[in-house]
């Protein structure tokens, strides 16, 4: 596909790209409580029902944060970028089938909790959309291609570098789901220290 | 997170937030109708089952304009914001976090409306759309660290005064639900004098 | 909430509202195809059980093309518009809602063809859009409350003709129904002559 | 309806269409998840669920493929439409509830993914997509119509040959279909290779 390559995009395109992206993020995010069931109990069961949903409103709160994690970074990245080429669109629509796939680990997380199966599938999804992401931001600002002369080369490193934070978390978490899911669930806790780290030695440097 | 606060964003940015929180209002606003369920019987059972189906369609309308006045709030106070930081994306994810949640009490209560239980799961989701909404105000306003310099400090009270209405309402609503669920709904009611109360008083001064 | 009426809006608010309701339209035209369930059947059954789909997927056909028409139809007021206020935004929520609800009356009409229960239900659903269309129309344009100054009485009262074209079809059409469910769904084909004839006579006079 | 074709729309016109075909184009992609459905089976037979599901997952990947790949082509017109008016409007309705209409298709494919029904309905919807998307091109650039004057004829005739690639596919993947499905789904895979030749042809010209 090198020959669709060639033709730049116009500043409406740009916007065009960031207003689908807002909105399969907004979709993808407001779709995840839709994955949690209405209880089908007698009246007097209710309270008891929804408290074995305990994982499901969990796992909600989850996906949620994680998804509007991502939002917040794809609005960071494209604060960068100044022009969208024919690859770069098909990026992002890679990104976003990673980010509106989320939904469904989400709610098969929130049903079987306790296996090592749906512990992996969450874990290998989101690593998919770490990785997709960490691509996109390397696409994007190699050589410039993309993003604004104005960028310096130490804010682009630390954008590489904060992206595989996700990928490596979670990808290591999955040998841990084999042995023990919850292990490989509290696990999952460490991107937040590794984020601020990682924040912190930028703003320092 | 403290590390993060520092960065101001672009005009773009704002946009961006502003057309976020409209399309996750939008998407929540208009799955509450995926909630009423279609009925499954024999076509001459069809006006039977729709009629049975009244708390449901209550529920639906009464949802729609909760999240409405939200939305017209969320307006109101985004009128007045000029500059974002990345704490406030994240309380503005979580205020958006509980209105994309509440079309499940929604459906709950349609479901079960004589219990206690949905009553209280009700009126806890809205007590913390409430309070979220009430504390994103607090902390844009506090020394007029997000807001436009022209907005006066009785406007900022008078905001604040209105972001506790709709939590006092839905939180002494509880205790009386564990009493009787439909003296508790009634109750509700108070929102709409409350409210013109509050802003009679503040257009009179 | 008189009190409510006062204060004006700025242009940011107008372009909120308006993409507001874009968003609705389009979630609401978009979720109609979920109602559309997919057959669980052995696979030598599969092209019987969608021939028996005939009329759910008439009935998607259908509303898509209403939905279509009212947003059209907002598109054209909203064209004329210029300013809002709050009763204005609860207007535009009443008539929301009423597109918000329609995927439920298509779903029942899809299952139920054949009965006066699911065409009284999307007749009075249809009925309610272009009811309110027709008063947030008048409350726009009387004395140019909210319209631009540009545009003339004739034009005003073409448009208001015109927004009882649906409700006046379709209320006469409950009545039919009670006698025989087809013919009350033939007659709601008259909308398209009707609208032509008045649209024709405003453009030649 | 020629009566309705008179009228031209103002730049905001422009806006809103782009807009509403931009979200219709976000929750079709992003509802096809929905489409996947949660295993319900005792948690040690979850990974078998899951592999069984193997052909939803395909058909969600290929099905967002398609829906991104449409929604690029629509930019890549919109970005030379400069006008609209009424019958412009609904065409682009049409080509939306074609569009909307896929995740019905796509689910029907993801479950009976071995069946000549669930393969001809997949062809047949994409190809009445295709079919329109030209309409639409060929309406829009006639006597430059709708688009901005700088078009030239060679453009506009790629953009003709393009659009019909696919259907040209997809209805002769059909008799196929009715022979051996399979082959019919690898004849799909000639749309990537036809495209890339014609693009190739139009840059060298």
């Amino acid at each position: 596909v090198a020959v669709l390559d060639g033709e730049e995009h116009s500043p409406r395109s740009l916007d065009r790209v960031v207003f689908f992206a807002d909105a399969v993020f907004a979709i993808a995010i407001t779709l995840l409580v839709v994955q949690i069931t209405v209880p089908q109990v007698a009246d007097s069961g209710l309270r008891h029902a929804l408290g074995e949903q305990g994982w499901q409103f969990f796992s909600f709160a989850l996906s949620f944060a994680v998804i509007g994690n991502w939002w917040i970074a794809h609005h960071r990245v494209f604060n960068h970028v100044v022009r969208v080429n024919e690859r770069f669109l098909w990026l992002n629509l890679l990104f976003l089938m990673s980010i509106a796939f989320l939904p469904f680990p989400t709610a098969v997380l929130g049903k079987y909790s306790s296996t090592a199966t749906a512990t992996i599938l969450y874990a290998g999804s989101l690593s998919a959309v770490g990785l997709i992401a960490g691509a996109i931001w390397i696409y994007a600002s190699s050589g410039h291609r993309l993003i604004s002369a104005d960028v310096d080369e130490r804010h682009i490193r630390y954008f590489r570098l904060r992206s595989f934070i996700v990928p490596l978390v979670f990808l290591t978490s999955i040998p841990l789901a084999l042995v023990d899911p919850s292990t490989a669930q509290y696990w999952w806790g460490l991107v937040i220290p590794l984020i601020v780290l990682v924040t912190r030695r930028h703003s320092d440097a």
